[in-house]
């Protein structure tokens, strides 16, 4: 069985450990995003290809969902020693190592794609990781006008980063802008990824800033189009389960709902979706015509609980397959 | 008291610890080497500038000579499970973070000499610290052919950190080449902080790989020469009381001993030159005709006895000038 996924951060990476256990024998390949991706003093961090790699690697910070765990700080610590900021992006020793090696290898002329499949080399995810491509891809974020940020330091348009960290999304966004996705290429193998799958998944990503930059790169909307993708909702009960999807999801004008979210990716995209059982009703929502519903408890409690989830994703996508 | 002192690592930190404890209220420009300069993992490491900085700044770790104290190892264990090496060359954590800001500034366009200005905001050495040339110089080593060396994965020609750290200078030099140093600059303030001082210094650095690359720079040499300079001997009883000078001494056919360093300078450069009691015959030496020579002890054992030292060396300028 071969599936491939399109997947962020934190969510993904939780999703993926449980498809992994409940589908041992796959072959998955995972297509991360890289539009969160920021280079801070000098040196590149992918924070959703290294949330992904850490977590199904045995490195994550279990708790905290990134970065590594036995983390100490002393970089950071030097840093703000020197006055160097932004003290607002915390990295951790450990995960350093990782940036450090990764802009090395990619001021010596290697791509993204390759650079990451040596940190793989390491980490040994058991799924095969790409970069959604190996061009430069930056969200970013236009603040609203009146939101009252001027004069604190922060520009009317920032790094995804820096709205989703610094100012905790809490400044309302006019638009989520992944910069660079309109003339990008697809990383090597991205779409004989997705068009050799039996089906596509998407985790409980946040469908703007994880998925959204993904399906923004020419001819990967078009790739999975093709094919039978089900999706899992991140948003149960009216909010998201993690992170602010719900800023993010005002941003573009969809109302922060499964329903929505799948009305927003859209029938023509999106074959199955499933959603928490509070969230049943989408099943009869109009707005969800064409995709197929299915509702179970979606709460990621543990690698069980999520490897059910991950089993009736991969039940509905062999239904509709 | 304006004194201009021309500097390599822990030899010269150690001595201008006790110049500064001997001449608090004199002005001391410190020109550093930066023929040892290397990049690490894409990193800017400048070792000689780091350890004046450090030693001057209460950050040294004083054992070892160079580096941080306290220092932690999780970059380069890190960096060792990801397979990268080189495993000969090792940094610490709080260390990698000087590296890291430095590598960012540079990056930035900031020339070397202005990064060096930031770094040591922090650590305030009481001295000013500049690099000898804000261009790239460095010091690379020709290998011995008979020196069978090959097939162990060693250059002909390697850089002078990979002669000195991971082979120890023990397979012998055929030359020592300050690579662009024919053709670099002097630092900003460099001629000048020589023209304007009261007298210049050698400290006990090594005469070819820390003082010669300095020298080799159009205009330093000249400038000094217009100047009185006294250098301290850093040979002592015909061996290197520390490091490997020995090694460098051969590749420019300069025997190991107090005399031969000061005539390897000549009487046109050095005005006087102490040596240790046990080196006082090299006053009668022919070849040092031309020199003031002092005998005293030279061991720089705490910070007391190089005080005395450095006021030696002073009141030797202050006779000669």
């Amino acid at each position: 069985m071969r599936i491939t996924v399109l997947a962020g951060g934190v969510g993904a990476a939780r999703f993926l450990r449980g498809l992994v256990a409940a589908a041992p024998d796959a072959q998955v390949t995972v297509i991360g995003n890289t539009g969160d991706d920021i280079t801070l003093h000098g040196l590149r961090v992918c924070p959703d290809l290294d949330t992904v790699m850490y977590t199904l690697g045995g490195g994550i910070n279990s708790g905290q969902g990134w970065g590594r765990a036995d983390e100490s700080f002393t970089i950071r610590d030097e840093l703000a020693a020197y006055g160097a900021g932004p003290a607002w992006f915390t990295l951790g020793d450990r995960d350093y190592a990782t940036h450090i090696l990764r802009t090395e290898l990619l001021a010596a002329g290697r791509p993204l794609s390759e650079v990451t499949r040596v940190l793989c080399e390491r980490w040994r995810p058991g799924v095969r990781l790409l970069p959604m491509t190996d061009d430069t891809v930056e969200t970013h974020v236009t603040l609203k006008a009146s939101a009252g940020h001027s004069g604190e330091g922060v520009a009317p348009v920032v790094h995804f980063q820096e709205w989703w960290v610094r100012l905790h999304a809490a400044v309302p966004a006019e638009a989520i802008t992944p910069i660079g996705a309109g003339t990008a290429t697809p990383g090597p193998g991205v779409l004989d990824a997705i068009a050799e799958a039996d089906f596509v998944l998407f985790p409980p990503s946040n469908p703007v800033v994880s998925i959204g930059p993904i399906l923004a790169i020419p001819g990967i909307r078009e790739a999975a189009e093709a094919k039978t993708v089900v999706g899992v909702s991140g948003i149960i009960g009216g909010a998201p389960v993690r992170g602010m999807a719900d800023a993010c999801l005002a941003a573009i004008g969809v109302e922060t709902s499964a329903a929505a979210v799948a009305a927003h990716y859209g029938p023509r995209l999106l074959s199955g979706w499933l959603v928490d059982d509070q969230d049943k009703a989408a099943a009869d929502d109009p707005a969800c015509a064409g995709i197929a519903i299915r509702a179970m408890p979606l709460y990621m409690r543990d690698v069980d609980s999520t490897a059910s989830i991950a089993r009736a994703a991969i039940e509905l996508a062999q239904e509709l397959a």
